[in-house]
C-alpha cells in the first residue's frame, strides 16, 4: 500500500459530521504554517483592502474595543491597533497564535493586542466589543464555512450598535467562454480509456473479472473532471456578458440558521455575446461600511471579479458545463442554484443549478425544461 | 483565507496522537477510491509477485482458511481463493468493502470468500486462520505503520504453525549521486529570498515589520526542503555502492512492541565509486517463504530496489545529504540510524543518522566526529 497525506483529500464520518477533532486535522492545522500565513497575506488585493478599511477610517477604530476572529499572523488586529483601539482581542485556534503574539510584541502593541488561542466557540472575553474584523471569506465566498464562526462571535461578543469588518458579502457568477469544460472532458475520456486497458490487463495478469467496478470507478472520475469545479484566474474578457449577483448577505443581519440552510436563488444572467457557454465563473466580493450606528467614512469593497491585472489568491471558481449551452446576443439564463455544505465535511459545498435560455434566439425557443448540472467545490 | 484541504499536510493533535476518527479521515479515506485502488493493482511488479507468492504455491493455500488484512479491492483474497483456499475472511475499514464484496460476487467467489467491512483491532473471526495474506507496505516499508495491523492479527487469529504472506521484510540504504540535494538547497535560498522581498512589502506597505517571524519561517521552509525524504525513481546507475540493510525483519517473530519502539541500527555502506555523496537511497523488500511448518515451495521475493526498468509506485525513498559526504573509492560510511514515528501523526516518520568515513583517504582522516543528519517521511 502506500498513500500520501497529501492526496487524502476528502473526510466521511459515520454520523455524517466529522468530530472536531478530524475537523481540526483536517481544516485548521493548514493555518498553523507561516508558509500559509504568508500567501495570504502577500496578496496585496486582499491585505490592501483590509488595511484600508481599517486605516481610512481611524475615526471608527479609536479608543474602541475590537476582536478579530481567526487572527493568524495578527495583522488585522495590528491594524486595527494601529487605528487606534484601545483594545483588540486577536483569538486564533491553531498554534500561528505563538508567532501572532511575537509579532504583536515585536511591533510594540503587547499593551493593545491580547492574542488568545481557542476557538471563538469556547473562549471568554471579560467585556463585549465595538467591533468585530475577521478575513473568514474561502472559495466561492462560503466554502470553509468560517463565516459560521464571525455570526457567533457577533452573537456571543458584539455591543449594540457594534460594527462588522466586513459588513456585506455578496456572490455573483457570470457566462464565460473558457476551454475548462473540453479540457476535463477530455481528460475524462482518457481516464477512462487507462480503466479499459487495466480491466485487459489485470484479466491477462492475473484472470480477474474487474469490470463490475467500471460503473464504481466512471462515477469517481466523473466526479472528479466533470463534477468538480476549479481555481481559475479568469481574464475579463472570457466574459460573455455581466456577472448576475447570487445572493447578498448583510452581515449584521443574517442568521446562523439561515447561513447553514441551503443557498437557493433564482437569478438571470444577460447575454452580450452568444455563447456557447462553456463555464459559469463565480465569485465574490466584500463591503466595509461599518454598521447603521458606526457607518465608515471610506466605503472599501474587497473583489474577487475577473481581473487583467490578476486574481486575488481566492481566483474565481469555474463550474464547466458539459456540454457548453447554445445561446445568442440578447438572450438571458434564467439560473434556478442551490448551494448545499457537504454531508461528508461541512467546510465543503455543492452547487446544483437548473439553467434555462430565455429571449428570441432558436436556442431560447428549444430550451423547453431546464438543464441540470450540478458541481462540488473542494 | 483559503485553504485547500489538498495542502494540509500535516496533523498535529493535543496529545500528540490523534484520535481514531482523525486517524480515519487522514489515513483509511484514500483507500476508499477505486482510483486509488487502480494506482497500485496496475503495479504489476507488486500485484504480481503477490499473484507469484499465491498462484506457485497453491499446496500451502489448497483447503486453508486465510485472512487478507486491509484487502481493498479483494484482489488479494479472490488470488487465494483461486489457490484452493477452503475459506477467506477479506477484511477493509473502508467503503471499498462494498466494491470488494461486488468484486468476489462477480468473480463466483462468494461461497469462498466473506468480506468483513471493520479494523483488524474491532472485528471479530469464528475460527483461527492457517494464512494471513497483507500488503501492508509503506514508503521504507514502514510509513503508515499497517504493520502494527497485521500483528494484531497474527497474534489474535493465526492457528499455530499458520503462514504469514509475506514472511519477512527489509530495509536498505544506499549511497547514490543526486542532484537532489542541490536542487532542494536551491528552492531553499529563492524560498528565504522570497521572504526578504515579503518582508520589505510588508514593512513598505503596511508599516508592520515581521521579521520576528523569520527563524520560523526558515525552520518551516527548511524541514520542507531539506529534512523531508522524497520519493525518487533512482537509476541504478546512481549507485555509488552497494546497499546495506538497516534491519531485517522475521514477521513471525516480531513483536508490536519491538515494532513500535524507535528502530536502532549501525549498518557500513562500502564505497565502490567515490564521493561526493548527494544523498542516502532507502527502499525495502519483502519475502513470501511461509512458515517453519509450512514453507512456500516457491519463495517469491518483491523488492523496491532501484530498477532500470522503473520503479513500483513505492519508488525509492531519498535523503539528501547537505552538504554531500565526501569519500574515496574504497571508503567505509559508517552509519547509525535511528528511525521513529512522529510524535504528531504515528503513521508518518522521522529518521535521524550519525555518519562517518572510515577508509585509507583523506576525507577518512578528516572525518573525526560523525556528522549528524534528520529527515521527515512524508
Amino acid at each position: 500500500m502506500s498513500s500520501s497525506p497529501k492526496s487524502a483529500e476528502k473526510v466521511s464520518d459515520l454520523d455524517g459530521r466529522p468530530p472536531e477533532s478530524t475537523d481540526f486535522a483536517n481544516y485548521f492545522c493548514t493555518y498553523a504554517y507561516i508558509y500559509h500565513q504568508k500567501d495570504m497575506l502577500e496578496d496585496h488585493k486582499r491585505t490592501g483592502a483590509y488595511y484600508q478599511a481599517v486605516l481610512s477610517n481611524k475615526r471608527q477604530f479609536q479608543g474602541k474595543v475590537v476582536l478579530d476572529v481567526g487572527t493568524g499572523s495578527g495583522i488585522l488586529a495590528i491594524f486595527a491597533a494601529k487605528a487606534g483601539a484601545k483594545k483588540v482581542y486577536a483569538v486564533e485556534a491553531t498554534n500561528m497564535a505563538k508567532n501572532a503574539r511575537q509579532l504583536v510584541e515585536h511591533n510594540k502593541l503587547s499593551h493593545v493586542v491580547e492574542v488568545i488561542q481557542g476557538t471563538i466557540e469556547s473562549i471568554e472575553l471579560p467585556e463585549k466589543v465595538d467591533i468585530i474584523i475577521s478575513e473568514w471569506m474561502g472559495y466561492f465566498l462560503l466554502r470553509e464555512s468560517m463565516l459560521d464562526s464571525v455570526l457567533v462571535a457577533r452573537d456571543r461578543f458584539l455591543a449594540p450598535g457594534g460594527a462588522l469588518y466586513p459588513s456585506h458579502a455578496s456572490i455573483y457568477m457570470a457566462p464565460i467562454r473558457s476551454n475548462l469544460a473540453a479540457q476535463r472532458t477530455s481528460e475524462f475520456q482518457n481516464s477512462m480509456e487507462g480503466w479499459a486497458e487495466f480491466l485487459h490487463e489485470m484479466q491477462h495478469y492475473y484472470q480477474v473479472s474487474l469490470d463490475v467496478l467500471s460503473d464504481g470507478y466512471r462515477s469517481e472520475q466523473k466526479d472528479y473532471y466533470l463534477h468538480t469545479s476549479q481555481w481559475t484566474d479568469t481574464h475579463p474578457q472570457q466574459l460573455l456578458g455581466p456577472a448576475a449577483p447570487i445572493i447578498k448577505y448583510d452581515l449584521n443581519k443574517l442568521t446562523l440558521e439561515e447561513l447553514k440552510a441551503p443557498l437557493k436563488s433564482e437569478f438571470v444572467m444577460h447575454m452580450t455575446d452568444g455563447g456557447p457557454v462553456d463555464a459559469f465563473c463565480g465569485f465574490f466580493d466584500v463591503l466595509f461600511k461599518g454598521s447603521d450606528e458606526n457607518p465608515t467614512d471610506n466605503e472599501i469593497r474587497l473583489t474577487t471579479a475577473p481581473d487583467p491585472t490578476g486574481a486575488t489568491h481566492w481566483g474565481q471558481q469555474t463550474f464547466p458545463l458539459h456540454p457548453p449551452i447554445d445561446c445568442a446576443p440578447g438572450d438571458r439564463l434564467r439560473v434556478s442554484v442551490e448551494v448545499t455544505r457537504r454531508a461528508d465535511n461541512q467546510r465543503l459545498l455543492h452547487v446544483k443549478a437548473a439553467v434555462s435560455v430565455e429571449g428570441n434566439s432558436i436556442y431560447a425557443e428549444q430550451s423547453k425544461t431546464p438543464r441540470e448540472f450540478r458541481w462540488n467545490i473542494e
